[in-house]
């Protein structure tokens, strides 16, 4: 039976941005498997598969729920133990951890700057008030004036990205000469803003930049499945 | 034949105070390794073994010197295979490379700003010098004016360690249950700030204070041979 997985859309079902689910994307790419895509706006998210509280990613397989990216790439790699490992041992899956926290406490918040205001935008009306009541929360502010504050180029995301830069000087990925789901992780990040944003913010000219492309090539471009939203 | 690790010294020799020979006298407590520790001043180190451009820790077991805690970690872990692992797998040495540069970018800045001058006040004379005429370099102002430019209290250290603050919620080390490589590098900053600091400026009162608790508990007290340069 195919792999159903839940994924966060936009007012266009085929726009599907969530960095979360992204991961969990380049999971199953990562494996070779097949999965059937289940695109759900923000406001149906929580009821998913009988849940309350839910957040997306939420994968189903066979009888087996499974919710967090990082959760269903551990159910991975411990099920389809023929295909390539996403943590490549013990050591990989706790310093996955790190990487995840630092990736969420320093790219997010800099990615959302630069996309928040457009991801709105790409929202049908129900999600957009729902969109807009739980992040203006996060935020303390509203979403325009949010906009207004962070100007629309990515030197602080470039500064947040400095450990992976440094890193991509002396291996091709963060998992070593390939990637392992802790470069889907960063990846997730990048995407978000590649989706999403309408002005051009994304990397450029640097290592970062590279290994962006290198993974958006990767596994049949499964990665361009999604155009990005800015023209440039 | 036992091991020989050379490490930086201060005035006393005693004061052993690099974050770099830190993380590699924590790798041979991990594995339980003996080794003579051969203390050398800043003007000492480049010329070592034979070297014209030696940075420490450089190490001599047998015929084979190495040169680098990352470097010895993975040659010890190669050479000595029945003890306990620094990386446990591949993925982890490849994310360990990425906890160094964040380490090194993040952490490491915000351990000098708080530290430098009382690091000064420590040398010789001769390794004064070298000392001064070197950081300045680096800092582009005096020793004086970086520590009077910096005010001695840890928000900015905090800030920086807030992604291994995240993830002590869900795990007791980097490695996991149990501390691996990655661990070391983080409590090498640390021990350097502990070793050398006259103002309290450790974390206290959060996880990251818990950690390194236990880290310099660890192995018979290993972490405590140095004792704290703060006497609060």
């Amino acid at each position: 039976m195919t792999i159903r997985l839940y994924e966060l859309c936009g007012a266009d079902e085929t726009h599907l941005f969530s960095p979360h689910c992204w991961k969990t994307r380049l999971s199953f790419a990562h494996k070779g498997l097949d999965f059937q895509t289940v695109p759900v706006p923000f406001t149906k998210v929580a009821s998913l598969e009988g849940g309350t509280d839910r957040k997306v990613p939420v994968m189903r397989d066979g009888e087996t729920v499974v919710q967090d990216s990082f959760e269903i790439a551990k159910y991975l790699d411990a099920t389809y133990r023929d295909t390539p490992p996403l943590f490549d041992g013990e050591g990989g899956i706790a310093m996955t951890q790190f990487v995840i926290n630092w990736s969420q406490s320093q790219v997010h918040p800099e990615v959302a700057k630069l996309c928040l205001f457009d991801i709105y935008s790409a929202l049908a009306p129900e999600d957009q008030a729902f969109f807009r009541m739980t992040r203006e929360k996060i935020f303390g502010m509203t979403l325009e004036e949010c906009d207004q504050k962070f100007e629309k180029n990515n030197a602080g995301l470039m500064k947040a990205l400095l450990p992976l830069e440094l890193t991509l000087k002396t291996q091709d990925f963060i998992g070593g000469d390939k990637p392992l789901f802790a470069d889907y992780v960063v990846f997730g990040a990048l995407q978000w803003l590649r989706t999403t944003a309408k002005n051009d913010v994304m990397p450029k000219d640097n290592r970062v930049a590279d290994w962006f492309e290198r993974l958006l090539d990767m596994y049949d471009g499964a990665g361009r499945a999604v155009p990005a939203a800015c023209a440039a």
